[in-house]
């Protein structure tokens, strides 16, 4: 309905104001200043059709980064984002990649069984036999070959292991297989490893992800019984040769030996067809049916599980072409009407292992529509307040490469000009609203959507959330996507959304095309417009805000919450004497005194500057002083930044109030350092990272009230 | 270790006391009254490795009602009895059982498909495969055909039917496959015929009962692909030609076109192998993921359950002999010492489906050794106070005929003289306790269970359950076993108990042999014996207590207990205006004081009437002043018995406090015509259903206070 009322209005103001047959008359009253784009203008340029378009196009080859259709479908956006009046910069970066060469397993005993490793797509969708997707594997397996017993570790968890160790069948010098789910895979791993396996597969059990869910491909959206989840398993963000500078041509680089990060025993993923003759084979002990505090270990194959050890005997073999690979992250610009500085990011991975429909091509349609929507409006003169950047990232399959490579090079100038940056991966799978993001801007995202009516419920997005999930809290943005460098490595406020429904089950597998995603996840692309017009109101809220409109107050708030949450826990388990929390608590009340000081203040800015149109109208001494206000509150997201991750692996990334979880790359963990000093009971660890967050909530305080005496120049 | 000690105490005391070599010395002090049995002594007089003699015997064939196999085990129960020193009696009635001539179910369409509708056994366990085991096929199904489209309708809960008018999927015209479990398959069938479906095939989904539990037969105990759970639908207890008297030659009978319980469409059940094809081929709605208040309706199929209707083309078609047939109870009578006039039976079904080794060989065997060891202590002179019977019930399975006939036959007998009824269906399958009885028999259930040591904790088997299940109750009596007829409609306190555990996969299957019992469900048939300690204490508390040591207060605090949860249910649902129940809960206060009244009578009777022992020595006036007061205990029980169950099928049986629930006959009803008639929303059957309750409780009350009043008398 709003499509189409959007498409009248259109029609007629081409009609009466923009004909080129029509004489101009001459004008009768003076120029007004040209309007601000607001969301409502903005939803009358978006269009669910364009973003169809663009996703049958990038989805219509493989985009593995580094390769020649990558490289295509990155000319291509480059070449839409110029057509549609941004200012275009292609990012190339020499990353470390590996590619797959040949992967072989096979049950050796007791009955023999070669595991076929290839996905048998469907006649339905013929894009599920497109040529050029690479063969199933787990990027970052080191080449190798391994032979033993398996043994089945149920998801691969620490609290799997500990099971496993009561059953008494230590997974030492054997094969094990873990399902999918639960945990980022790379941890998974890393995991198996330090158990002392040899060799680690991967499965996606149909209890978790296929038929026990629902209809599987081509019937229904549920992953059918050759589909592979490809994936990589590197624990870290970025080039793992360039950790922490861009990988640019000349920059220094590690050898591969000195990398922590990678994985040590080779790992190969597998279809449920190919897991089934490996764990129906199974001896030993029954797979526990009531573990404590989780699940059965029983999956959704129709036999009962067992753990092993054997007598199935597993030969696996990787083998893996490493080499130093170009990459394209191209980003196009918009700059601002009044406050060009400053900056609003939004970006979205353009890469995928197959066609990615969905994952993520769905992301990067939505993201050049609403490019092209902001371009448009701009040639038409309603151009931003702040600048805009629509950023399409490589490699972030592989570990996030592109995007925190890009952040790297252009640290310097994020850290004093990049005020927000809005994450998508995967616009749409449905139409329930997922956001996620910094305390910050937490309240913005659920304002901008606010802004948008939802078609389902004639309500807006916000509402229509808020009435499914009683107690829905917009979640911390943990690890596995492009926000992670900016967020965690930078400080810079982020968001990422999404809308999501039921069975996403072309999960990076070759099922991953435009049909489905047209045909389960999003049929007519509703929501991904919706998803579009989300994003775009965010951006449009943060661009056109006079001063900055962050809730910082919630940062301190947070912090608090965190740290009763990490004494409860620890109270509860009685780790004998840890250092107080107080300092930390008290400085984070400071701090939320100082932004509720910037709060009132910014609330007395004269009326007219609430008005988004008014920037270019001040005087120059105003400007001046609400560029310094800003400046200052970006400094003071900041300070939350550390040169450095805790020692010895105990954290993930740099930001001292939220990182990646260490046990599960895709959760978050809050307040990382002090958690895993508390953990670990260690007093003086935990106390050095109490005082070090309650200095930075000092510094960051510093910076509030410099802004707030900053905007009483506001006039 | 208990076994052990026994066998040595007994070989002392054969040694010592009774050598016939030895000659006799001349008694050198005066004969003291022989000793009354304890539960202490019993113990030493079971043995597991008879029960498990008793099972290898009676499983050794195919126990079907009315055969000759079954009637050659009637032969030999009763032979084991009399040479244990029982009086024994065989009651025959002769009653109308349907087997079955032939059945076939196939899929037409799609893909044609012929259940194969035969076990498979196992060549492990060559009694799988014992001949004359009957087919599988549902008792009291009618003969007939049916072809229809399929429709899967869950469990074929009213909750099912409802969620399958959500999705626009009627059953009328169509054959309904329904799984087993969560209610009795009889009540399933009648819903489906409600409905209006036209035919009803009953499966074991291996998500309740297969591999998803557990290793399947012969590695495991849970049910394999080709096994099939047989059993009746015939909602009620006993002979259906027969309501209310005994199936005696030349009893009027009805005709078997009166019989309203009689299922009107044909049913038959298969294995999860057959229903595996019918299932698979179905389309329309997925079937239910998140049903409302219950889990998914997938079930453990390798593919994602559709409902239907069709395309899966069903034609079923059974076939079935009804005929008039001879049924055998057999049982024992051990004459009480002191008050042979009361009496407690004891009783376990005879009969089975095939080997029948748990379902209820188990039981069988485990009252034939307790019978065997209460004879041998009375051979010894410690014979029990009260008279003991135990009693070997026959057609069970189809439908608790034997106890029901048998009851009925003694009905003037039962209201008189039945002091109690101790069931066991099943005497273990596992470690853990599980109790159930009448309100005033609970505690003495659980009394029992502290009577006797559980091997495994070396606690008592009562501080066991307790430390097991922190609110543990004794569950109310419901349907389903040989109890139904006594305390339903004769108002014989009862309990029904055993030891469970995990995977009686074998259920109803040829595969329930001796080899499943002594490999899977009790090993040693330690619990067996426990049960067999517990079933033996529990007689004991009630035949060597002086007053009949009933909890009758416990009658009333369940009562108001089950008005308080009914008006908690009424008000939720604000159905109107109906009675208060207040007249029903001040008569049940008004017992509980009449019942503590007898019980601080009781408790002081003479210190010497505590010790069993004594009451043969009691002065004639006191033992008719307990006889007295023990009648009219009995008497206040039968208070609750009506003459007819409330009119239109709204409650099942006679009880007025309890009675198998009408949706569930294995479930259990409380206040069953008061419940019907406040779900009706009927005010004026709910005003007399309370006055009738308050009115028995009233007359129960009077008896209590009449034996209070006998109770004086004895000195």
């Amino acid at each position: 309905m709003r499509r189409a009322r959007a498409f009248l209005s259109l029609a007629l103001a081409g009609g009466l104001l923009a004909s080129p047959a029509a004489p101009s008359p001459a004008p009768e009253i003076a120029p007004v200043p040209a309007p601000a784009p607001t969301a409502q203008r903005l939803l009358q340029h978006l269009g669910a059709d364009r973003i169809a378009s663009n996703l049958k196009t990038l989805a219509s080859v493989p985009r593995l980064a580094g390769t020649p259709t990558d490289r295509r479908m990155a000319d291509w956006v480059a070449g839409q984002l110029k057509e549609a009046g941004l200012k275009v910069e292609v990012s190339e970066y020499q990353v470390w990649l590996p590619y797959p060469v040949s992967i072989s397993v096979e049950a050796l005993a007791p009955e023999p069984y070669k595991c076929r490793l290839r996905e048998a797509g469907n006649l339905i969708d013929p894009d599920t036999t497109m040529p050029g997707v690479v063969m199933p594997y787990n990027a970052f397996s080191p080449s190798g070959s391994a032979e033993g017993e398996l043994v089945y570790v149920n998801y691969g968890l620490r609290e799997d292991y500990e099971a496993l160790e009561k059953l008494e069948v230590p997974v030492k010098g054997r094969i094990v297989i873990a399902r999918y789910g639960r945990g980022f895979r790379g941890d998974k791993v890393a995991l198996a490893a330090e158990k002392g396996a040899i060799g680690c597969l991967l499965y996606s059990d149909p209890a978790d992800d296929g038929y026990m869910k629902g209809d599987v491909l081509p019937r229904g959206p549920w992953r059918d019984e050759w589909a592979v989840q490809r994936g990589s398993i590197l624990r870290g963000a970025g080039d793992p040769l360039t950790p922490g500078r861009a990988a640019v041509t000349g920059a220094p680089r590690l050898d591969p030996s000195e990398v922590t990060l990678l994985p040590r025993i080779p790992c190969t993923p597998l279809s449920y067809g190919d897991a089934r003759p490996l764990l129906e084979q199974l001896n030993g002990p029954l797979a526990p049916h009531e573990a404590a505090g989780s699940r059965s270990w029983q999956g959704g194959l129709p036999f009962a599980y067992h753990v092993g050890p054997g007598p199935t005997r597993v030969k696996m073999s990787v083998s893996v072409e490493y080499a130093s690979r170009t990459i394209w992250d191209v980003v196009g610009r918009l700059d601002g009407a009044s406050l060009p500085d400053e900056a609003i990011l939004l970006g979205a991975h353009r890469d995928s292992w197959g066609p990615g429909g969905m994952d993520n091509g769905s992301g990067s349609a939505t993201l050049l529509e609403l490019a092209r929507a902001f371009g448009e409006m701009a040639q038409a003169g309603e151009r931003p307040s702040r600048t805009l950047m629509f950023a399409f990232w490589d490699a972030e399959e592989f570990g996030i490469i592109g995007s925190t490579e890009w952040a790297e090079e252009h640290a310097a100038w994020l850290a004093r000009s990049a005020a927000a940056y809005l994450n998508v991966d995967v616009a749409a799978t449905g139409p329930r609203f997922s956001p996620s993001g910094s305390p910050s801007l937490a309240n913005l995202l659920l304002e901008a959507a606010g802004d948008v009516t939802d078609p389902g419920s004639r309500k807006s997005v916000r509402e229509t959330w808020q009435s499914a999930n009683r107690d829905a809290k917009v979640s911390d943005l943990g690890g596995g996507s492009d926000f992670v460098p900016f967020s965690n490595d930078f400080g810079v406020p982020s968001t990422s959304h999404g809308f999501s429904g039921d069975g996403g089950g072309a999960y990076h597998s070759a099922s991953d095309t435009f049909w489905f995603v047209s045909t389960f996840m999003d049929p007519g692309f509703i929501y991904h417009e919706v998803s579009a017009a989300v994003w775009g109101a965010a951006a449009l809220r943060l661009s056109e805000a006079p001063a900055l409109p962050y809730d910082q107050a919630a940062i301190g708030r947070q912090a608090i919450v965190a740290a009763d949450d990490l004494e409860a826990q620890v109270t509860q388990q009685t780790r004998g004497v840890l250092p107080s929390l107080d300092p930390m608590r008290d400085a984070a009340r400071r701090f939320i005194d100082a932004a509720q000081r910037l709060d009132s203040r910014r609330r007395r800015l004269p009326r007219s500057a609430g008005a988004a149109s008014t920037i270019p109208l001040w005087n120059a001494v105003s400007r001046q002083a609400l560029a310094s206000a800003n400046a200052e509150q970006i400094a003071a997201d900041r300070e939350f930044v550390i040169a450095e991750p805790a020692p010895g692996g105990a954290t993930r990334g740099r930001h001292l109030l939220l990182s990646p979880s260490v046990s599960d790359g895709y959760g978050a963990q809050r307040l990382p350092a002090i958690a895993a000093a508390w953990r670990a009971g260690d007093a003086a660890r935990a106390s050095a990272g109490i005082s070090e967050v309650a200095a930075a909530f000092d510094r960051a305080s510093a910076h509030l009230d410099t802004a707030s005496r900053a905007l009483r120049e506001v006039q």
